[in-house]
């Protein structure tokens, strides 16, 4: 039977209890938020992230806020969910799934508004639990469908942390990869470190290393040379919001290794559940995409090392372009363009001729 | 007139003087090398490097073996031209010019073998002054076809630091920009951030916003959805090695920026001197690639930060990857293929109904 290896939040004693994966791969730390604002900061500082682990979350940050409210009053009670929902929704613009969570919690404290708060409170306590449990559900059936597409021997990328960090403890793309750990199948995984934060480097190592997965990290502009080598055979994301035709918003650098991928020809597979579309947007256009701090990349804000010890690496300090890729090459003796063999001969040898 | 803007390398009092590369942007700093082990060390840990730069360097360094050299006899003399030539090589295997310049330096002891030691030091100091006039008046010639290649109001990308601070004081890819900036041209580059070593990062941001042209800094995961969103409109870099089919060798990231660029239908300028051309490779294949620690991924050891203070930064958290690019998503409920928009509607339609 599958198991949930890691266990990113829960709820403890009245507190919600997460693991702060700012502190990965260095420390393994756990933290209890008292307050529905440090649930907000744990979510807003990516403490907490993943879009499946969001609505954990934010479900959780429902249900803490709802119980600290001293009120009894319905009204003053409907009132706290309302607000709760607009500000807890506020933590990250582009996961669409924390919105339906907080819809799910907002509709049970409305149509229960008359009952004893007591008997809101486990409504809502159950529906967190209900969440959960049909996370780690969808995430083993995923896995299910996802490893028929892996075959023995496969060398598979993956980008950011689509794991058990970022879910209720097994993982999206990389749940994909523990069922097929677990059927026997043999293979490797390339890890995008995933810049600015790098969740590859951090989150994804340190899980694929912890569940015995021969996983090596590279630079995420690496993952082309890997490619054209031909190391590559299948490509495995997660998604935030998946629009009506498709069209997929995931973490920055997902669209580039998918047009990679269609240039080299390799399989390139999102995995999410189905709270992840969002069928009123009829295509990725109209998915709204969160900037953020330029600190984020002009400084490393990260304790060294940014991987776990002993973690594989893949680090060319070049890679080569082929010409058919080029369109012009500019030399101090004027422009080269196609055909590059001919017109390189012929320039070069003016110039041999004239030294 | 032109004017090269910072002095990377120079013979100063017997010593070579260079800039400690990486230390920028965070400080400025000269050092002297005294011995030519400091010459090899400086060029393999990158304090000096870029492939013009690094030609420079290494004839400095033959230059300083040779003055160090006690002996007289014509016979030690060559001997240790020798052992410099293969010492000096080895600091950096994939640039090709660093052979060339130390072939050039081992030519002139070879040919005035019986000349006094003073004669041939003389010699050899005139040949860097040529080498080093030549890397300029190649760049600004290089500089002056590349900026036909620019319109006004272009969005220009650029990888690693093909600039002043990787060659002389101009630049190859940064001296076509400093040239259209002469020109009058107005129009902005994107950088990018160039990951394992930052270059694109810590020394093209710092070069360009000491030159007061328009710069923004990117992750290299970011430049796809630059194009994508139609803000690049060419693409220039450096190259280290050029096979005689035209295929090139640049730093690690430059292919998946000519993949990207293809595709997004973007031109696509490598700029680079006659000197980086290796004809006795019929094509890249042949280009030997140098791996480099591993730590150089798993630890962040630059000093924060790692851009100059105030340099623009476009920092989208996610990007949108269209449905042409997918080849499946694979969900709790099945594995949806083409054609996404009725399949979505269809699965989606029965997991309402169920529920």
């Amino acid at each position: 039977m599958k198991r949930v290896f890691v266990n990113p939040i829960s709820w403890k004693k009245g507190r919600v209890r997460i693991i702060d994966q700012t502190k990965l791969p260095v420390e393994l730390k756990y933290e209890d938020c008292l307050h529905v604002s440090d649930v907000w900061g744990a979510i807003k500082k990516l403490k907490v992230r993943g879009a499946p682990l969001i609505v954990i979350a934010g479900a959780l940050g429902f249900l803490l806020g709802m119980q600290k409210l001293k009120a009894r009053d319905s009204q003053k009670l409907l009132k706290e969910a309302k607000r709760l929902h607009k500000y807890l929704a506020s933590s990250r613009p582009t996961a669409v799934n924390l919105s339906w969570a907080l819809n799910l919690m907002q509709g049970i404290v409305e149509a229960h508004i008359h009952c004893p708060k007591e008997k809101i409170l486990l409504l809502l306590k159950r529906e967190v639990e209900r969440i959960i449990q049909e996370d780690i559900q969808m995430c083993f059936q995923m896995s299910e469908y996802g490893s028929r597409l892996i075959r023995q021997r496969d060398s598979l990328l993956t980008v950011c942390n689509a794991g058990g960090l970022a879910t209720s403890g097994y993982g999206t793309a990389l749940g994909v990869f523990y069922r097929a750990k677990e059927e026997g199948k043999i293979f490797k995984v390339y890890a995008c470190e995933t810049r600015p934060l790098l969740q590859g480097a951090r989150l994804t190592t340190w899980e694929l290393k912890h569940n015995h997965i021969d996983v090596t990290l590279i630079c995420d502009n690496m993952a082309a040379d890997l490619m054209r080598r031909g190391k590559i055979n299948a490509i495995f994301v997660g998604a935030d919001r998946i629009a009506a035709n498709g069209d997929f918003a995931n973490k920055i650098g997902t669209y580039s290794l998918a047009v990679l991928a269609q240039y080299h020809q390799i399989p390139f597979y999102c995995v999410a559940p189905f709270s992840t579309f969002d069928l009123s947007l009829a295509s990725g256009r109209q998915i709204p995409i969160e900037e953020r701090d330029a600190r984020e990349v002009t400084t490393l804000y990260f304790k060294k090392p940014i991987a776990p010890e002993g973690v594989k690496v893949f680090n060319p300090a070049f890679d080569v372009t082929p010409n058919t890729l080029t369109t012009a090459i500019i030399t101090e003796k004027g422009i080269i363009s196609r055909p590059f063999k001919e017109n390189i001969k012929k320039i070069y040898g003016q110039f041999i001729k004239k030294n």
